[in-house]
């Protein structure tokens, strides 16, 4: 999905909430675990309760990875499942030399046919083009992560340009790729430092993971993130999916889908 | 594996090469195509042919997930194919928030059996922490890796410390992890720079790729890298798995495990 595309997703829906499909089988409700693919039965209902309050899913690949070779298959017919006119994210965090994220892209954007996919910039450059080299898909580059680890080096400050290393990723990843490729992760449990982070990076789509059972703040990430086109695509994993964990978790997905998508169309029209 | 018996195989075989498992499809001799499973077939003949000349096998876990859940299959078949008496790394580059990297921890150690897993330090000590609750596992934190792009945001330096993105790395790991659970990737294709990274960590191996088609210099890595417990796992994959592409294969690939064995007992005996 381009662009263009996404924003008009945006606006149709209004709402820029992504639902993460962090899918564990310990977490599923009893009567779907005598199902041929527990997981997939989970995700097709979630997904069906869902679609019309969110404009993208982004199913964290170690759940399924953690399942073996089954998982890879749940994970696959779960993409298949997705509207079209949903945004797809592989959370997967992959970066590695040149030839194996070469491979990486393949596996992600032609065998399984996700839109964007999240990468790890540590090694810099040519770990992160090959993914550049598919059109029409896009990398969703780890900048500033929700997480509390994300202090320990993400934080540190340059001593020629005095900016801290998440910002030196933000600003140097844009000499690789335009708007219409290239997306970043910014928590939520910084939306204090949203508004300097976003003057960083005007033009770009921010994903920001962290509200819901992280704890972040959606109506600062979206006061100081919203741009004139969206410019945010906002996660929430488990204060959605198992919003319930008895026999009705789509019903109660759905309303606290719902529950953010209303909050989102508020903040759309006041800050967007 | 635990460090003691590592340090023993690497006495015994007089090598401390790691043979990387990258198997293409695309690259394996034309014979072996119509196999049941060529994948596992070509790395079972390359691991008969050089288990005698080596110390661990690193599978870049890239190439199996590009084929999909049958490349999961195949990768598990070579791991339980791999010789007790050598040391398994799988080379995955994970990284995540807590829950997310105990799922990656519990599939390579756990499903797997994997004793050592790469991990990619950017998020943080949460990130990494979830791989070190598993007793007798590894893991080997990427530092200063072999890549062009490592200049970008690895060589940054610090205004307060005035170190290195990756010599921080190297410094602040250390406190999370004993030299009995954790290495750290160091590239050979910086030989000039060993002195001064194994005084960071004298006492922590380093796994080092970017011998061989990499270009790195196998002797100045040894001679600055070595300790007297040898602290080096030197890693070669294409210029081993690939050094012939006709049915004799395992043969070239022998020879050329050997050639590198023979290389490094010179370097035990003249730099340990």
């Amino acid at each position: 999905m381009n662009r263009t595309e996404l924003i008009r997703q945006i606006r149709e829906k209004q709402s820029y909430l992504c639902v993460g499909l962090d899918t564990d089988f310990e977490k599923i409700p009893d009567h779907l675990k005598s199902a041929d693919d527990p997981v997939f039965e989970f995700n097709k209902q979630i997904i069906d309760a869902t679609h019309a309050f969110c404009v993208a899913y982004k199913p964290n690949i170690a759940f399924y990875e953690a399942m073996g070779p089954k998982g890879w298959i749940s994970l696959q017919k779960t993409l298949d499942y997705i509207p079209k006119n949903c945004f797809t994210i592989a959370d997967a965090k992959r970066g590695d030399i040149g030839n194996t994220s070469t491979l990486y892209a393949r596996a992600f954007f032609k065998e399984m046919n996700f839109d964007a996919i999240t990468v790890a910039p540590y090694m810099g450059e040519d770990s992160v083009k090959p993914f550049l080299q598919f059109a029409g898909k896009w990398v969703i580059l780890l900048a500033h992560t929700s997480n509390s680890g994300s202090a320990d080096f993400q934080l540190m400050e340059s001593s020629s340009s005095h900016r801290k290393l998440y910002e030196e990723v933000i600003l140097k990843a844009q000499t690789w790729a335009s708007s219409g490729q290239l997306m970043f992760v910014v928590g939520a449990t910084q939306a204090e430092k949203f508004k300097e982070i976003r003057a960083l990076a005007p033009d770009y789509f921010f994903l920001v993971p962290g509200i819901g059972a992280q704890g972040g703040d959606l109506e600062k990430v979206s006061q100081y993130g919203l741009t004139n086109e969206c410019g945010l695509l906002v996660n929430a994993s488990r204060s959605i999916i198992y919003a319930s964990s008895g026999n009705n978790f789509a019903k109660a997905a759905k309303a606290e889908a719902r529950k953010v998508a209303e909050e989102m169309k508020l903040y759309l029209n006041k800050f967007s």
